[in-house]
């Protein structure tokens, strides 16, 4: 199809649900240049919709999410000039055609000025941490296995200050590219299920590596007795050295994104 | 160590509980001879074995998974020549040395004449449907998707005809070995699980595939609205031909071995 007769088909814009298993991503976003080492998910929804479309079709994901990280709510728009096709086919369309571990759960029409991540309003992400002595093997690649459980209460006080309009300066990856390190948290809190502790947090955003540093932090905290309010006393220092080691990724799951 | 110095000390008999991920795996069994094409769960721990020992120590399961089967209770059992090492040690000196996707979740000296294979009463597999319409990319290693909720009175009617002295000759795959096609079955029965169905059976031992062949056959005769006594048909028939699609490996999960 040539681009002028693609111009005459009134582009629907259509917003994704994804789930992926990042274990053998290198992450969400494309990779570009020489320095391509792997699969990333981005690039394997853009090649499906590609192959759909006969012509490159951009995807724009609400958050970039780091090797390893997984998703079950990850949202992402395009633009479609396929008029045949009503939105909730492009999951059974897509699925066909994607690896088995990026699944597309869920596919609407949306406003023409609906932007994955311009528009989102709220994500939330989830940390598992296995706290069992032995946990089972096709668990592992899904928790941070600390091996102990933490104080709930303890946790769940440090956990409490992570709410309202917050300086988030001492959870920044070194290589955080944001102007403004402040972001608005809706809260975060602890809660036991089965072996596990989850860690879920909300924000408008978050800076990168964020809530794993924020969940070292956290658990580094614990594990050495420190009162709740030392957990404050870090985070209002704006002091990145005073942040407890990075959480692996493969503990976290992006679980929803709200608009 | 001489073999000669080796044969000094009193061997112990070693029997772990072994949990493992199959997606990576050709299943249980080491391969010998050319056709080796990938890992096997046998040979990575007795890789482990044999760097602890400082020669080969042959480890004998309680029966070997298919490929991309999993296990949370696989026992197996060892002699060790080392004295100076608690039993229950082997657990992280193990783990220390293995893979991710296998663990050793327990280790206890067993009697001189315990052996995983022979000594055991019986074995319990369980089976894990997927009846949502859309499943988590990170779920789909552990699940059959079928899409669909099977009718819970319908299966486990057909489930309580897997009981007693039964002879399994229309479950059993084309290369099983077995001299009788006869097993004593504990029981079977389907119960749900948030988005899952879970099957679970138990007998003194199993013919070659034959619970995948079981699942497929119920879900299959549920699939056409069958009356469960259909399934005691073809049950008794005896006749391979008769037995509906083999469910995929993934899966099924070892669930625990009982002596």
């Amino acid at each position: 199809m040539s681009r002028d007769s693609r111009e005459d088909v009134p582009l629907r814009n259509i917003a994704l649900t994804l789930s992926y298993d990042g274990t053998g991503f290198l992450g969400w976003q494309r990779q570009t240049g020489k320095a391509k080492t792997g699969r990333t998910v981005q690039e394997a929804v853009e090649t499906a919709l590609g192959r759909m479309h006969g012509h490159a079709v951009p995807l724009i994901g609400s958050g970039r999410t780091d090797s390893g990280v997984h998703a079950v709510g990850q949202v992402a728009n395009f633009f479609t000039d396929i008029a045949s096709i009503p939105a909730e086919r492009f999951v059974p369309a897509l699925n066909s055609m994607l690896p088995q571990d990026v699944r597309v759960v869920g596919s609407r029409e949306a406003d023409p000025l609906f932007h994955a991540r311009f528009s989102a309003r709220s994500r939330t992400y989830r940390f598992f941490l296995h706290c069992g002595a032995r946990p089972f093997a096709h668990e592992l690649p899904y928790v941070w296995h600390i091996g102990r459980w933490p104080s709930l209460p303890r946790v769940n006080a440090m956990a409490a200050y992570l709410s309202g309009e917050i300086d988030c300066t001492t959870f920044a990856a070194a290589g955080d590219q944001s102007a403004s390190k402040s972001r608005y948290l809706f809260g975060a809190h602890f809660h036991p299920e089965g072996d596990r502790v989850v860690f879920e947090i909300s924000a408008n955003a978050f800076l990168w590596r964020m809530v794993r540093s924020v969940v070292g932090t956290i658990v580094h905290l614990d594990g050495i007795g420190a009162d709740p309010s030392e957990f404050a006393r870090v985070l209002r220092a704006k002091d990145r050295s005073l942040a407890g080691p990075t959480a692996p990724g493969n503990g976290l799951f992006l679980w929803n994104v709200r608009y």
